[in-house]
């Protein structure tokens, strides 16, 4: 907003006085960002407290987290250069070309894009850190008690939600402290989401290469199981659960988390023209999202009799009822709109209806899930056929939430501010800022999967027994139920969060427009073919995205495979399980590395081309189609492939938990062609579509003046 | 359009004078529909004078004939009702109530769209009875000569695509002769297309059934081949050709050039503001397109050393060349404007290029088969996520190609007339018009697909011989080909139909929102959260209609597979062949039937109801949204399922061909499991979508008085 911007703003117009106490919104942000890394830092030290196990446990933990940091640090060395590259065009070209706009702030926008981009592999960086310290933890622990494991596992991952919330809380206040502009937090948050697609992507490929590949020669060929020590794979593929699971989803919530502030700031500046009430409440309910997750984090605990599911859940309800109750005080304290704090909470109960709708179709309990293994016992063909066809269905809760949140955000926040429409598109925003508020504790959630997962791997690969084994697959199987519900949630987000970016967009493109003296863009009209060639290649991108990187699991986990059979012909002993017969881990963590790094950069790099292209084609106006086409194809197609992927895992489980036929039945085989079909749907392509949504809608908002300049129609 | 309709136009408005000679172009379009009826008939005659063959040819040809009559006959009384209580709803309340419109228009209303029903159910019957009787004449001809079994299939599938494109121009001019409304037959569109919306899912549920059923305990669990007498399923089975292939699809096809024509009309009214050139054009360009294929058709044959394939798509290119031709010299010699004929070729060439790039995915001599079956090798989840990775990249150039050929004809045809919008949306729909205008050679070609394949079963049942197995084996493999063509060809089609019917829907309800002297349309803008609203439903339509009728087949399946088992084991002597043991044909065709009947109505119902809770909601606006996502997802969904359907297809045929360890081998497990899967994709669920989209356009179309009148936002 270049207009804001210039005004060189006091400070002061980000305060509240409140019984004369003046509250500044800033200071109240970095504080509580400061408060979270506390917070993370205490449970990093609590969990390097614990007991460390075995010799054998310590051995395999460092295997594992030595092949994480490698791939780390290789993924993020190739990102780098990435992010030079753009850095670089960004200082010649974004937001105008150099040569019209204002260096200064080209630069400016080039350093918030490159400490978007920083924070996002930090968060990863320390996410991984502790996570692959807590699976050994949580794997000695799972030997002497139920309750100690998963306090291990949940607050290992706790840190990474702690860190990823804070930072980047602390990064856009840092970014309007220092500069007042609006624009350059839309910088930072494509920053944060071009690693975030990158790191999906290649995280993705890389944990779903070592899945498939030590599946389907451990378990389907050779007959060994699931985490046996022989298998040369199956090092990778617990490096694969924490460079996909932990570093990968927390750079993707980090990024919707940003984006969803960044349009919330741009859109709130836009309609308190400069700073002001609107302005303060985003920081104020953004800083209440975090305390809230950081109560909600500390409770977490299970009981001797409570399950592992219930208390996850119980913990993400009471963080959401402990926001709510903070902002209606706030709301109440410092006189905010109850329209907006209306809007709010309707995306935040939206979130969580939806987080339950996803729960329904991937739930072993429920109808779907023992549909689609119960249709198993007729062949792997049926085993698809339904659970695609219930993974269609359960885009309906999904779409139908996002709307209906949009509508009533929408209807209660409409003529607000009468002279313009920002009022709504704000209202929409503050949604999506509800949804994504305790994004803290979901984050929390989702990173004790992988911790479980790799201290399962952990107790069978060091021989801890039964009993632990039993726990970790108590814990494990929580984790991997709470995973589809997280994922439903931030597919959701992702999607309001890009209608708000939408918005944006629209204020920026008006931003330039007027400054042209052109006329104004009122909207995006479905009806006009520039608009509407912008949607169908908007609504293509996401399905070839999606092709190219399950196209590169598949060609990775081909390599491996054949890897893997050489290792098991060479090595003398190792099918027998000799002693002496080692495996060479570190080859197969070498091929899922290499391929994860050969194939994440082009299916990225097409959606941001695909985008440009539309852009210098057919304008602002294609782009606005395309962002709309994008947004409803790639909802659609993340929502089948994240919920199709979690059920065919979950009937896999539940024909393995010994029904209908159990382990070894025709039905168990059908089941596990499924669940691996479902592996790159869940883990690759689903979860990174919502990144690709995050991008182009950036990419968008940064170049639109660039189409406006160049555009052909 | 409701003020032309008061004028009472003469009949003369739509001529044209050339050389003294007076050409009306309702004449000219009667004459060249009844052409098609004469050759139609010329066709049917000749298939019939054929030789018959064996009396056991005929015997297992009566079964076919009977059971698919039997399942029409069932299906057709049923929607009977349905036609009957939609016919009554239309004369209370479409165009408007009838306490507040015209109620003889609302009985017009209602006729036109009875007609439509009846004319469609008339092609399909038409269609099923000559298919019925070619099947045997070509297993017959078969045992002679490769040219004549070629002949009899696609003289046989001639007659469908005659008789279909007849009907659509008769149907239409006959309305228009008759009341000069063009909204009649919008009307008369609807019936078309919702019989059509329950024909193609009825008929693609039981074939499907009936299909996979076969296949599964026949060729999977018993190992004995494809089309073996033995199986109690294998008549159904090839009764499911004829109603999923010949009559669904024939009834798809009606319904999409009806729906082009009527769009085109109603806009070329809106821009003649009455009747004139535009509407001359329109007229003139649909005969030139019939009188194209019926050319076309008359010169498809094969000689001794040509291939098949190449012959279907020989007459096709000279088809096309014939309608360029006739279109140029037309628009030269009355006068024409030569940007709509531009527009109108810009649709059929983007038309073919589809077909030809969706060739290059289900092409067994191309990339993507090639790896999906050699991917194979490696287990049946490769199988499927290397089809569907494909599947997705598919939708590349259909979408593409319809974004391309939109805003081109928009750019070459907009500002023809500088007071309205409508100029481009009439270019649009003549690009439609043009993508469609070859439709009547392109369904012969599909329609000839099944014939044959049915006369490949007939040479297997009534053991006519290695040397006609070969034959038909190639001719049925050519039938493959050419279906997955049209197939991406009738989905674009239908897409940029519907695009035209969005215009078509925007002109109708700014007819009322004039006469009611409210605010006109100018658009559908995707960031008013009401179109948004609607474009979220819209979108999650396709999908949950997907999963309905996959979930019916796959419900259907399992009854049948109980049944054939049933059968094998209480038959004595059925598993060993012996010659007095005849399995229970009838009571699977009678399943079959039951099934589809059953499952048919309620996910058509879905997406009228959807339609109609939006219009009530949201109303005009979100209605406009709730079509765009409409389109959106399913052009994407059908395009996917379509397309990675036919690519299994033939993977699975190239291994059996030999290839890759051929029959029997891992890799051929893995593709059967693959082409399993394809089979509802390709042959229920992705074809019905188009349908789908146009029901909801029309239904929206109709209704818009009453979402204008009643609505809630």
């Amino acid at each position: 907003m270049a207009e804001y911007r210039k005004k060189g703003q006091s400070m002061l117009s980000i305060e509240n006085v409140i019984g004369g106490i003046v509250v500044n919104w800033f200071a109240v942000s970095i504080i509580v960002a400061l408060l979270s890394f506390v917070t993370a830092a205490w449970l990093y030290s609590w969990v390097k407290k614990q007991d460390s196990g075995t010799q054998k446990t310590q051995q395999i933990g460092k295997l594992i987290r030595d092949g994480a940091n490698v791939f780390l640090a290789r993924e993020y060395r190739l990102l780098g250069y990435f992010v030079l590259v753009v850095a670089i065009i960004i200082v010649l070209f974004l937001p105008q070309p150099i040569w019209q706009g204002e260096p200064t702030r080209n630069v400016l926008m080039a350093v918030a894009y490159i400490a978007g981009s920083v924070f996002s592999a930090l968060a990863g960086k320390v996410g991984i850190a502790v996570a692959t310290i807590a699976n050994t933890k949580t794997a000695t622990a799972a030997v002497k008690s139920r309750e100690g494991a998963f306090t291990n596992g949940f607050r290992g991952g706790a840190v990474m939600g702690m860190a990823v919330v804070g930072s980047s809380l602390l990064g856009v206040t840092g970014i309007m402290i220092l500069t007042g502009d609006a624009g350059l937090t839309l910088g930072f948050s494509f920053g944060a989401s071009s690693l975030a697609l990158f790191a999906k992507a290649g995280g993705g490929i890389f944990t779903k290469t070592a899945d498939i590949s030590a599946d389907l020669v451990g378990k389907v060929e050779l007959g060994i199981p699931e985490d046996d020590p022989r298998n040369p794979a199956v090092i990778a593929d617990n490096v694969g659960d924490n460079v996909g699971d932990v570093a990968g989803m927390g750079a993707d919530l980090f990024d919707s988390h940003v984006a969803s502030l960044s349009a919330a700031i741009v859109l709130a500046m836009a309609l308190d023209r400069g700073l002001g009430q609107f302005t303060n409440m985003v920081f104020c309910y953004a800083s209440a999202g975090l305390l809230a997750s950081i109560i909600g984090t500390l409770m977490a605990r299970i009981g001797p009799d409570s399950n592992p599911t219930g208390a996850l859940n119980k913990s993400t309800y009471i963080t959401t009822a402990i926001f709510v109750g903070i902002t209606a005080i706030a709301t109440y304290a410092f006189d905010f709109s109850w329209h907006y704090w209306g809007a709010t909470i309707i995306g935040l109960l939206v979130g969580v209806v939806i987080g339950v709708a996803t729960d329904y179709f991937t739930n072993d309990e429920r109808n779907p899930v023992r549909h689609v293994a119960s249709a198993s016992k007729s062949g792997a063909a049926f085993t698809i056929i339904s659970g695609m066809s219930y993974g269609f269905l359960s885009v309906f809760p999904a779409l139908i939430g996002i709307a209906i949140s949009a509508l009533a955000a929408y209807t209660i926040t409409n003529g607000i501010d009468p002279t313009t429409n920002v009022d709504a598109l704000f209202g929409i925003s503050m949604a999506a800022v509800g949804m994504l508020s305790i994004v803290g504790m979901i984050i929390s959630n989702d990173a004790y999967g992988p911790i479980v997962d790799n201290a399962r791997g952990l107790v069978e690969m060091a021989d801890l027994g039964e009993e632990a084994l039993r726990i970790t697959d108590e814990l494990d199987s929580a984790g991997n139920t709470v995973k589809a519900i997280t994922k439903g949630f931030a597919i959701s987000a992702a999607g309001l969060t890009v209608i708000a970016l939408l918005g944006a967009f629209m204020s920026e493109a008006n931003d330039i427009l007027l400054a042209k003296g052109m006329e104004l863009l009122t909207g995006f009209d479905i009806m006009n073919p520039v608009v509407f060639f912008g949607t169908m290649v908007g609504a293509a991108v996401p399905a070839v995205f999606s092709a190219m990187l399950m196209l590169g699991v598949d060609r990775n986990a081909q390599r491996m495979t054949a890897e893997i059979h050489r290792q098991f012909d060479e090595i003398p002993g190792l099918r027998e399980g000799h002693k002496d017969a080692v495996p060479d881990y570190a080859r197969c963590i070498d091929i899922a590395t290499q391929g994860a790094l050969k194939e994440l950069i082009p299916a990225g790099l097409m959606a941001i081309l695909a985008t440009l292209v539309v852009g210098f084609i057919g304008g602002v106006t294609a782009v606005g189609g395309f962002l709309a086409g994008n947004i409803v194809s790639g909802l659609l197609l993340a929502l089948v492939m994240s919920n199709a992927g979690g059920l065919w895992d979950n009937a896999k489980k539940y024909i393995e938990a010994g029904n209908l036929g159990g382990k070894g039945s025709e039905a168990h085989k059908a089941a596990v062609v499924g669940d691996t079909v479902g592996d790159p749907f869940k883990d690759t392509a689903g979860p990174s579509i919502n990144t690709q949504i995050t991008v182009v809608s950036l990419v968008a908002s940064l170049a639109a003046s660039l189409f406006i300049a160049f555009s052909i129609f």
